[in-house]
């Protein structure tokens, strides 16, 4: 490998990731871009040798004063992580847009949507006590209605998914969007009839000043009474700050929810003492549904920014005013 | 509802199951074919009037002896619970093809795919004891082979939604099919290199006399050793009879399988002493894959039946000598 230090024409790659073990992705970027030098920090205020920047959760002011910075590339596929920190220099984001990534969070929906829908848990008890008794209620996927919450690129393709095994799919997101074989609605004045009509509520929000806390007692309570499966199931695989777990609680204690997957959490990792490990309508996952595969995102990231140099747009930019 | 007695001239339709309650189907036929009386039983040997036969585990000898017998009826898409009679007159005899029932099996094959795919017993597990734990082996799907034993309507279909989620899809059969995406293998010769590849195998063979036990050791000892997720994994939605359940408690312990999905068993309900309940590295459900809803199958077989005394053929027949 050759390192092309500061001399190098092509600038360099500021890698400023916390949580995250930086290697993985520094050996996968010398991989596919060897001629690129990465570097953990600027090597003083001002470094005019780096040129873009690859971020999650960003140690706040890291990205400052970086005159030389053209764009931001987030590790992940959500960008809230970026927006934490006040210093964040007014460069295009470049959010992950990656076949990989809308695969496994589509597994994970899939997945966890079948386990509710085909008594999962139910089934998993009656092992343990050894009962042998077929639940009679099962529903053809066709009677049941699965909404999702955000039809963003994960969001369309995990409907896409979810419609070839015959469920019926609903979509709400902020704006409009139209998808064959999907009924959407959208804006607050959509949002009733949408959570009215879901059996399985999948969120896959972006996380924003607009809808931190939205799974709370208040949407709850527009939910469906009474479906196929009882009360409606909730999955969120988007953020946890889109969560009120206290909220959760209730509305599975009250009946209005009858079953939740969570894979994100208000803290991460969850705490010991929380009751969502042990109650028995919850399923919990480690933020384990759609992690970035470096050895897939980075040759993306790569290729934008070549495409970039040669001219080319930035593509999946992030909106600033809207935070996704 | 007009009861039209012996005298119809469409004939009687014999209704003949045990384990099951026949009011259910009964009351279905009543709504799709109001002039066709359905009976329990014959009104004495050589009852004339029975024109079809509509059959679950029929009692042996049930359907002997009636001279105007065309064709029997499967309620469900296996066949074997027909050819433990020694009585059975020779008609044409016919099993349930039907949307409803292929989405069902679908479902549950793809559930228990992911499942196994998502680490769900391992998280299980995790939540359990409350540990926060992202297992970063994690396979793409395109890195997993299912490999399914048996390429009926039943295989087909599921085949098809494990391609739309990404898996690379093998097959098996006794005969050879072609299957665009899958690549297929038949025949004794071809089952060993089938066996190799195969990450997570999902059977849905037919129950034969050649079927009988195939879920053994020699079949386990054939198995590729180390997969992405580990040995591999054994998924039987077919039929109990199809397995040795002494041989997969065996092949789990040494390793040459990692885990196990049962829906059948060679017993049914699995006896309260069976090891397998309580088998850390088994999934039992209840013969719950695909239960036909009657609603959905009969008005299938009422057209069947239309159309034969319109003269048209018969689809969907059982090969007598193959069993299936």
């Amino acid at each position: 490998m050759t390192d092309m230090g500061k001399g190098s024409d092509k600038g360099r790659i500021l890698l400023s990731v916390t949580d995250w073990d930086p290697e993985v992705w520094r050996a996968e970027f010398a991989k596919a871009a060897p001629d690129r030098p990465i570097v953990l920090a600027p090597d003083h205020p001002g470094d005019e040798t780096i040129r873009y920047a690859l971020v999650w959760k960003q140690k706040p002011g890291s990205l400052a004063n970086l005159p030389n910075l053209k764009a931001i590339f987030s590790l992940g596929a959500g960008v809230d992580h970026i927006f934490h920190d006040p210093h964040i220099p007014d460069v295009p984001i470049v959010r992950i847009v990656s076949d990989d990534l809308s695969m496994r969070m589509s597994e994970y929906v899939v997945w966890q949507v079948l386990d509710h829908h085909r008594l999962g848990p139910r089934y998993r008890r009656q092992q343990q006590a050894r009962i042998w008794h077929e639940d009679r209620r099962q529903p053809a996927a066709n009677e049941v209605t699965v909404g999702i919450l955000g039809l963003g690129v994960l969001g369309r393709d995990a409907a896409e998914k979810l419609l070839a095994l015959g469920f019926r799919v609903t979509g709400w997101s902020r704006r409009p969007h139209q998808m064959e074989g999907v009924e959407t609605f959208h804006g607050k004045e959509g949002l009733g009839d949408f959570l009215a009509g879901a059996d399985i509520i999948v969120c896959l929000l972006p996380l924003t000043s607009e809808t931190k806390g939205v799974l709370s007692m208040s949407m709850f309570a527009r939910m469906k009474q009474e479906g196929p499966l009882g009360a409606p199931v909730l999955i969120n695989a988007g953020r946890g700050g889109l969560q009120n777990e206290a909220d959760i609680l209730a509305a599975l204690d009250r009946g209005l929810l009858s079953a939740v997957t969570l894979d994100v959490f208000e803290k991460e990792p969850l705490p010991a003492d929380s009751p969502l490990w042990t109650h028995p309508k919850v399923t919990v996952t480690p933020h384990a549904a759609a992690s970035s595969a470096p050895g897939a995102l980075v040759p993306l990231i790569v290729k934008q920014i070549e495409a970039y140099e040669r001219g080319e747009p930035l593509t999946n930019l992030v909106d600033r005013n809207a935070q996704y």
